[in-house]
């Protein structure tokens, strides 16, 4: 048997696998705007963000991020940037490349994210957006989005999250948090093959949008609104990923987005519930329900990892750099059970 | 029964589905790597780039062409762009937007490109580039890659050539040409799903990608090349795309590119030999193998091309604004046979 317990690709659902193995099918007509009017409607209700617009983009997640970066701000804004691993720097490299100001607030390894560091930053100067992976993915740190909330609101910021791995795994409500632009990527919970990004933007973002010239053809959200008009995009996107995103989001749809989230904790809570019980741990800061990193007091995560595949066929996210021996991180999205996570465990053990 | 005559997505074949329809592995593993090596190694033989290198990007053509003027040149070049239909002006568009010099050779409906045309602007100034859509897939022209290149060799200018719908369909021979840059995407006779588009890169336009900072994280050349060495991207790429890549590459190796484009040549012109008998026409321009633009003398293209797809389940492709009751176009890639474009006149007479 073979399992794939990292953070994306994930274990795919049957409905998708079946579309996957189906001819592609001509998508300048009818019947394919009809699948992106109903992928983006579900996408927009299961994001809580029934005003504001859904853009289809073709590219990875860090695509998404340039893109949104590119045609939500400029270089008169002045951003706060939560960096605490590998894709909240990544924020920060792109507005250096664009040469959009910002300050970063800095998140050391182990460390959770408080409101006093950000109120530290902010105090320093004069903000207008503020940016944050909701789960770090790097290391699986979920911040606190009803704080960050909070401190947008009272310095009138607008809210830019990456929730690429929190999605449909931990709380993404833009109406109730004031979010005003989402960032999510096909592979993750959504569990669709790469190569399909998301972007939902709120009615306050799409004012900005409106008058903002990105320097870029490809990356031009005025383009794709217009297009999504009339259930299109202005180049050929990944039609089969968009087509299986109309059904894996009715799947999800129906079953509730609150199920959803409660049923990925369920797994996470036992998962961890079990890491300790046989001798290993996991960071304290809080984490996604996305995805446990496991830490091995032994250093001896990577012989586990190659363990894991060969013997069992099973595989985990190996950690980068430094962290290679120290931990590996487990996901908890996708086609998954308690009984998986169980299954894992006993292969760990 | 139903059969795709569009030009992208094409009919797809039986081993490419079946990689579809299967779990998406995970991907930063040796495993992988193997496969993009595979892949790249097949891509750079069928275009003769065997001292060059190959770039997968996850986006669609479009995304490919701007990041390849983003990466090959600055706003001190000054560019050649063959100007001759929606694709051609395309490349206009990127220029304009990164502000970049360049001048039109501009084609109109139903003239054929010369060299006359080219030097006329040619010699107006100074040229450091010369960017082309071999097959303007928008009208079906092909120009002439001999004149082009020999144009580029006397005038010392770098040649980038978007073979997006005339690879494996037309000769695309780097080496032969001197041609610097070619843009591929994957839904044309590659015949895969869309979602991956190419660029092969020349030894010599290696060397300029290297000292070109692109304002780009996402299109940043150089951070593609440094990854390739070890088969990987720095982003996810469109996983199940490159595995079905890998798989489509050895079945048109095995078949050999001069035996591709002598096949596809045979369809395309039993095709237009019927088309006349039947009493409609196509252009008088040199056309691609890939495509065939079919000209209604009674400006009901626009009824056919619906009755087609109600009555017979065969897509062609529409043309746009004023050209819809005009022609449509019908392309000769993909899994396809002298039956099928048989077929396929028979219902549209």
């Amino acid at each position: 048997m073979s399992h794939l317990f990292t953070i994306g690709p994930v274990e795919m659902f049957p409905e998708t696998l079946e579309i996957g193995g189906k001819q592609v099918p001509y998508f300048r007509n009818d019947e394919f705007s009809q699948v992106v009017f109903s992928a983006s409607a579900g996408l927009k209700r299961l994001l809580f963000n029934e005003n504001g617009k859904i853009i289809l983009l073709t590219c990875s997640g860090t695509g998404a991020m340039e893109a949104t970066i590119m045609n939500c701000f400029t270089k008169k804004d002045n951003l706060i940037i939560i960096d605490g691993g590998s894709f909240g720097h990544r924020f920060t490299q792109i507005c250096d490349t664009h040469e959009i100001p910002y300050k970063a607030v800095k998140v050391e390894q182990g460390e959770t994210l408080t409101k006093d560091m950000i109120d530290e930053v902010i105090d320093s100067g004069k903000f207008t957006g503020f940016l944050v992976n909701l789960d770090e993915t790097s290391i699986g740190q979920l911040y606190d989005i009803q704080m960050i909330s909070e401190v947008c609101e009272e310095h009138r910021l607008l809210l830019v999250v990456d929730a690429i791995s929190a999605f449909l795994a931990d709380e993404v409500n833009m109406d109730k948090y004031g979010i005003d632009a989402v960032i999510l990527s096909s592979q993750k919970a959504l569990s669709l093959a790469p190569g399909l990004s998301v972007v939902a933007l709120s009615e306050r973002m799409l004012e900005r949008v409106a008058v903002i010239d990105p320097k870029s053809i490809y990356f031009d959200f005025k383009d794709y609104l217009k297009n999504s008009e009339r259930g299109q995009t202005p180049f050929t996107p990944a039609v089969r990923v968009i087509i299986e995103l109309e059904e894996i989001v009715k799947r999800f749809e129906k079953k509730g987005i609150e199920n959803m989230i409660q049923e990925t904790s369920e797994i996470a809570l036992y998962f961890r519930k079990r890491i300790k019980e046989i001798g290993l741990d996991y960071p304290s800061y809080p984490l996604s329900n996305a995805v446990t990193p496991v830490i091995f007091p032994d250093k001896n995560a990577d012989i586990v990892y190659k363990k894991l595949i060969d013997k069992y066929g099973f595989t985990v996210n190996p950690s980068g750099g430094d962290n290679a021996k120290l931990m590996f991180r487990v996901s908890h999205v996708g086609k998954q059970s308690i009984e998986d996570a169980e299954e894992l465990i006993c292969a760990i053990n």
